[in-house]
């Protein structure tokens, strides 16, 4: 299912990857790239992953086959509003945000009727690099992208979007926004925060930089990902706020409980509890490394 | 200051890069070692890391220099008691736990009157692999290693116990029992315990194995520690249950912060607290590259 054209509005790593993928695969015959500023739109159409690009939303959208929303998420509610009033025939619109139940609630809100043309999406892939210099065509080979079909959107759009994901490489599968949400909040979302915090409360004790001077492989590992982008972690928190607060309060519960056991001196409940954690972790990789 | 015996209860990973480490340096004339299982000790003695090998603790320590407790830290207070009756002349007892003020109590309580013979330490070095056969001459090579002076003990026999280390290539540092333990507390037992209590709290949902089918790599580093020894982490948290307690505390703290300005949709609290923590996490990897 060949695209005509295809309009993305922000041509980053995870836009450009796509980009990339679809010319290798042939899917696509003219892709437009949107941007705030034009310098990266240049960058974009020198190395070749655009065929056009423009500030201009209309233009962007005339005639297009599919929309894809790349800009960062806190964009998405501001983008389908600039998109709105230029939705025309079988234009289609997806995105690609971490969070879904608050994409499908902006496209209700910006589309109203038109509702049906956005099928939300979740592509799991990503990298230490961001921009347009580090996109790649096989960024998503063998990676995993989530729809979240709405009850509005038509089969054949759902099937369009699918198909677009299949030609760049990805395996695609569909579950609901609010099971998606729940997913992410527990693995992804979550521990971003607990590493954060973690990296906060060290910072804010007397002996801080002794702290960090000891601190070793455990403490690497543990906040890799506190080392993250701070303006995307406020969005998705703040996107994805009643499955987190969950999590978060299911966490509070958690660690309450071990600190009982400890206080306690309950060697055994914490010795069963740990151990089942370190099997389902060591379980967990073997499964991760089967190609 | 070569060592004319050397006795090493616990022959693992850590006992024997020790033993490697001296035999290599010609630091030490005799090394025996003692364990409860004698086919590890024929294991040691096959790999030429240990001199001699006893069950016997009174024959282990007869004309001892130093005395090593390399075995799991619950066994440290039993070992102390073992060999309190045959403490003579100028032997002392150091030890590589990784909590120091119940070392310090299991030492006072078990030597009494010779309590100063006890000199604290913590190498802080290990590997992915434990046992003898994974044991090396250069583990602890630009590794450091905490000694923990008590008021009782003699500047000869801190010194006697910092040269060791030193002829195994170590860096060692000097503080209070009770500095080492809110430190490693917080940097490195906290976050295997959250580490762990993620795990734990995934494993009982209902939806835990479609969870952990979307893992990524955010959850994979942060879990690493997860997979951890259950009884070494059983043992170290109830070791240095104070210290824990205090920074599980103020963890509870700081997660409740977050989930207050979470819920408030607080972005800019967020955002400062996320940058703060990144640019601190980035900087210390940095640090950490330096040779």
């Amino acid at each position: 299912m060949k695209i005509s054209k295809l309009a993305i509005f922000g041509v980053g790593l995870i836009g450009g990857s796509l980009a990339r993928a679809l010319k290798m695969a042939q899917g696509v015959d003219h892709i437009v790239g949107v941007e705030r500023y034009s310098t990266s739109l240049t960058r974009a159409l020198s190395l070749g992953i655009i065929d056009s690009a423009t500030v201009d939303v209309s233009q962007a959208v005339q005639n297009v086959d599919i929309i894809l929303l790349a800009a960062p998420v806190a964009q998405t509610p501001i983008l389908l509003k600039k998109i709105a009033p230029y939705l025309h025939g079988e234009a289609i619109v997806t995105d690609v945000g971490s969070t879904k139940s608050d994409a499908v609630s902006a496209a209700r809100s910006a589309l109203g009727d038109a509702a049906w043309r956005f099928v939300p999406g979740h592509p799991i892939a990503g990298g230490e690099l961001s921009g347009v210099d580090a996109a790649k065509a096989d960024l998503y080979v063998n990676r995993r992208v989530v729809l979240c079909p709405q009850s509005e959107n038509r089969i054949q759009d759902v099937a369009r979007v699918r198909s677009m994901w299949h030609m760049a490489g990805a395996e695609v599968c569909e579950m609901s926004a609010s099971q998606h949400d729940g997913i992410f909040a527990a693995v992804s979302h979550l521990p971003h925060v607990l590493s954060y915090a973690l990296v906060a409360q060290i910072l804010d004790t007397p002996a801080a930089s002794l702290k960090f001077d000891f601190a070793g492989g455990g403490f690497r590992d543990f906040t890799r990902i506190a080392a993250s982008n701070p303006e995307m972690w406020r969005d998705i928190c703040i996107a994805n706020r009643d499955a987190l607060l969950h999590e978060i309060d299911a966490y509070l519960r958690t660690l309450g409980m071990l600190r009982t056991l400890i206080d306690a001196g309950n060697g055994d409940c914490l010795e069963k509890i740990f151990t089942r954690a370190s099997q389902t972790r060591m379980q967990w990789a073997k499964q991760q490394e089967k190609p």
